[in-house]
C-alpha cells in the first residue's frame, strides 16, 4: 500500500468544514492543554539551559518563547517551545500510543503563525491534519517500539511536517517530500528519561519536521514512500508492523478524539494509582503518619515506564510510581509542585514512598489500578479506580482544562491576560491571524 | 560494559603525541579527500536548494561555506558543508561498516574552528577521536542495520559530537552527555537513497552531533550510557548486538587505518566492477561499438545498494552497477561527468548498459569482481580484480588523492589556489588555527 501517499493525498484534499465540530472541539482543547503546559514549562532549567547554549546561533527574531521575552527564528521557536510543552511531563497523549500529538505540531505552527500569515481556521485545520497523521503512523509503530524509543520523536516528527506542509500550501507531490524528510530524521531514545534531552527529543520532532516541510516547500526532493517502504521509518523502528492501521477509516474517524489530558504532572501510566491515593485521602481523612503500607495493583506498563524505586531528583521523580502515590497521599494533588527536588528529598514524603509497593496485573487495563493502604490501627483501605481522570472514558472536562491553564499559566500572567490568552485559543477559529496567540502568549516586559 | 564513559574517557585523556604517525596521515588524506568532495558538491542542486530553503532561519554569518561565497552560523555551516561533502558519493568510506567517517567530523570541525580558536593540531587530533568513536559504534551497529539506515547518521553523528566536544574542551561527564544527546538522534532512512535527502542525512549527522557538544558544553544533562543501555542506540537499532567491537583495542589500533577512499564517483560497492571495465578497456583498446554482453560477477551487497537497472536521473545513476560498469568501458573513467542526466541519457552508454547482466556471488570479497565482456566479433574478455582501487588492500596513493583534488576542485579555484588550500590541508597539524583552511576554501568573489 502506498501509504505515505494516501497520506499526503487526504492531507492536501481535506476540508475544515468537512471535519465534526467535536473534532475541531478537541482540537482546541489539545491547544489550551498545550499552551498551559508551555507557559508551566517556560522557566524550566532545561529551558534557560538550552536558550543559553542556541542563541548565539539563531536566525532572525521571527518568532516567540511562549512565556518567555525572547524570539528566535521559526526554526529554534519551535524546538524551544515543544521543549516547554513537553518538559513538566503534563502534555497531551494520544490513548494507546503514548504520543504527545500537541508537541511536535503546535509548537511548530505557532512558530510558523509569526514567519506567514496563517489564519486562525487554517492553524486549528493544520493542526487537525498533524496530529491525525502522527497518531495513525503511531499506531502502527507503537508495540515494541515503544519500548525504546520516544514515538513522539520518531511518528510525531511527521505530524509537525504535515501541519506545516499544509499551512504552507504544499501540494501532493511535496507533501510526500515534507515525509519522507521528516522520517528520515525520526529519532528519540527512552534512555533519555529523567535527563534534559527528553524535552530535547520532543521539541525536536517540533523543528525537524517543520524543517522537512520548508525544504519541500523548495522542492527538496525525498522519497515518496518513505513511511512504509522496505527501508523506511516502520522497516527500520517496528520491522514487519502492518500498515494498515494507519489507513483505515482515514478522514471519517479522526484520532484527536482518542487524545487525552493529564490532570497529574507526571508519566500517565501511573495516574490511576494517583487517582485512587488521592480518593482514599479525601474519602477516609487519611493522616499521612498512619500510613504503613501502601500496596498498588497497576497495569504492567506503569512500573516499566514510571517504575523508578528512589527518585535522586524532581524530573526522575515524575517517572516515579512511588513518589507519585507518595505525594497524593501527603498533598492530596499531584501537580507540578509535587515534582521538585525539594519534594523529593522531603522527609515525611520519603518515608511514605519507601512504604510504597507496586505490582503489575497484566488483567488490569492501563487506566486501571487496585490501591490498598493500610493504616498504623490496622485498618485496611481499599479504591478501584476503573478509569483515571484525564483516560478517553472520563477525560477532563473543558473547565478543568482551563483550571489546569490558570495554575500552570499563574507564575507568568495576571488573571486578565490569562482570560485573554484562554479566550484566543478557545477562539482560534475565528482568529484573522494565528499569530496573535504567540503575540499574548508572550512574557510581560515587565517579567 | 559502561561503553559510553568508556569512550568519554578515552577521548578526554587522550594525547596526540600517543597517537601513531601513520594515523595523523591518515587523517590528513581524510581531511584532503573531504575537502576535494566538498568543493566537488559545493554547487549541486541539492546544496542550491537546500541553502534557499534554509538561509532565512540562519544566524550569524560564523563559518564560511566550502567552495561557495555564503557564510552561515555554524550549525548550518556544518549542515551544508556535509551535504556538499557527501552528495556526489565521492566520500570516504570506512571498511567494513560503509560510515563516511569524514562528513559529520569535519564538517562540523571546520564550522567551528572559524567560531573559536582552534590549532590546526587539535582539529586534527579531535579528527581522529571523532572518527574513532563513530567507526567503533559503527562495528557495532553495522550488521543488519545497514540494510535499512545510514549508518554515517545513527553513528556519525556519534562522530561529530565527539569532534566537537573535544575541540570545545569538555569534561568526562559532559562528553558522555554529548554521547547521549547526538545518540538521541540518531537517524537515517536507506529509502532516502536517489533523492536530496540522502546528502541532508549525512550533513544532520555533522550539525546534530555538533549541537549536541554545544548543548553538552552548557551542562544540559543527558544519559551517561546512552549508546549501550538497554533503551539506548544499539537496542534499537542493532538489538543483541554485543559491544565487545567497540571497546577493543582502543587507544591501540585506530579505524581510520581501515578508512578507504573512493577513485569513482558512485557508491563504492560498485568499484571493483567499474575497475574491471576499465582494465579490459585500456588492456585491448575495447571499441564501444563492438560491446554485445558485459557479465559482472559480484559481491551481493554491490547489487543490494547499487542494484538500480534503469536509472532515470544522475543522482540515481550512482547507484546502478550497470549505469557505472557502461561508462566505464564508454568513457573509461568513472568520474562526477559520467553521473549527469545527460549521461544517463545518452544512446551509446544507453545501449551498453542494457548489455551489462550481474550477478551476485556469495564467495566474493566486497572488492572483488569478475567481468567478462563478449565482443561483436564472438571474442571474449575477462578481468579479475581482486582489490578494488581504493581499498584496504589496494589504497589511492597521496598523489591519486592530490589529483583527485584538482579534479573536483578545479571548477572552483584557479592552480595556484588550488595549491595553496592543498598544503594548508596536508601541513593541517602546523597551523596555528585551523580556521584558515576554511577561509582558503570560500569561494573567489569573482565567481
Amino acid at each position: 500500500m502506498d501509504l505515505t501517499r494516501a497520506l499526503a493525498a487526504f492531507v492536501v484534499h481535506s476540508r475544515l468544514e468537512n471535519i465534526p465540530p467535536p473534532v475541531r472541539h478537541e482540537a482546541k482543547r489539545a491547544l489550551v492543554n498545550w499552551m498551559a503546559c508551555a507557559l508551566g514549562g517556560a522557566h524550566h532549567e532545561a529551558i534557560g539551559t538550552a536558550l543559553k547554549a542556541l542563541a548565539p546561533f539563531s536566525g532572525p527574531a521571527q518568532s516567540q518563547i511562549v512565556g518567555r521575552l525572547e524570539r528566535l527564528d521559526c526554526l529554534h521557536a519551535a524546538l524551544i517551545n515543544g521543549m516547554s510543552a513537553h518538559v513538566l511531563d503534563f502534555d497531551d497523549t494520544h490513548a494507546g500510543t503514548l504520543l504527545h500529538p500537541s508537541v511536535p505540531v503546535v509548537s511548530s505552527l505557532l512558530a510558523l503563525a509569526e514567519r506567514k500569515t496563517l489564519s486562525g481556521a487554517d492553524f486549528l485545520h493544520a493542526l487537525i491534519l498533524g496530529a491525525e497523521v502522527e497518531c495513525r503512523v503511531a499506531n502502527v509503530l507503537c508495540g515494541a517500539h515503544n519500548e525504546t524509543g520516544y514515538i513522539t520523536g520518531t511518528a510525531g516528527v511527521l505530524g509537525a511536517a504535515v501541519a506545516v506542509g499544509y499551512a504552507c500550501g504544499l501540494d501532493e507531490r511535496q507533501m510526500t517530500w515534507a515525509l519522507g524528510a521528516a522520517a528520515t530524521q525520526g529519532a528519540g531514545l527512552r534512555e533519555m528519561a529523567g535527563t534534559m534531552c527528553k524535552s530535547f527529543v520532543h521539541g525536536r520532532a517540533a523543528q525537524n519536521g517543520m524543517l522537512a516541510a520548508l525544504l519541500a516547500a523548495r522542492n527538496f526532493t525525498s522519497s515518496q514512500c518513505a513511511i512504509e517502504a522496505p527501508r523506511g521509518l516502520i522497516a527500520i523502528l517496528a520491522p514487519g508492523a502492518g500498515v494498515e492501521a494507519a489507513i483505515a477509516g482515514l478522514g471519517e474517524c479522526y484520532e484527536l478524539m482518542r487524545n487525552t489530558y493529564k490532570p497529574h504532572a507526571c508519566g500517565v501510566v501511573c495516574h490511576p494509582a494517583i487517582d485512587g491515593c488521592i480518593e482514599l485521602r479525601a474519602r477516609h481523612g487519611v493522616a499521612v503518619t498512619q500510613v504503613r503500607s501502601v500496596a498498588l495493583r497497576v497495569h504492567p506498563l506503569a512500573l516499566k515506564l514510571t517504575g523508578i524505586r528512589a527518585p535522586r531528583s524532581g524530573l526522575e521523580s515524575k517517572w516515579s510510581i512511588y513518589h507519585s502515590a507518595a505525594v497524593a497521599l501527603c498533598d492530596g494533588v499531584a501537580g507540578e509542585a509535587q515534582y521538585t527536588d525539594l519534594r523529593v528529598h522531603d522527609g515525611e514524603i520519603s518515608r511514605v514512598r519507601e512504604c510504597v509497593a507496586a505490582e503489575a496485573d497484566a488483567a488490569l487495563r492501563d487506566d486501571e489500578a487496585h490501591v490498598a493502604i493500610t493504616l498504623a490501627d490496622g485498618r485496611r483501605l481499599e479504591a478501584h479506580v476503573t478509569h483515571a481522570l484525564g483516560s478517553v472514558d472520563n477525560p477532563m472536562s473543558d473547565r478543568q482544562l482551563d483550571a489546569k491553564f490558570h495554575q500552570l499559566a499563574g507564575e507568568t500572567f495576571n488573571v486578565e491576560r490569562r482570560d485573554r490568552l484562554l479566550r484566543a485559543c478557545w477562539a482560534v477559529e475565528e482568529l484573522a491571524g494565528a499569530a496573535e496567540i504567540a503575540r499574548l502568549a508572550a512574557a510581560p516586559a515587565s517579567m
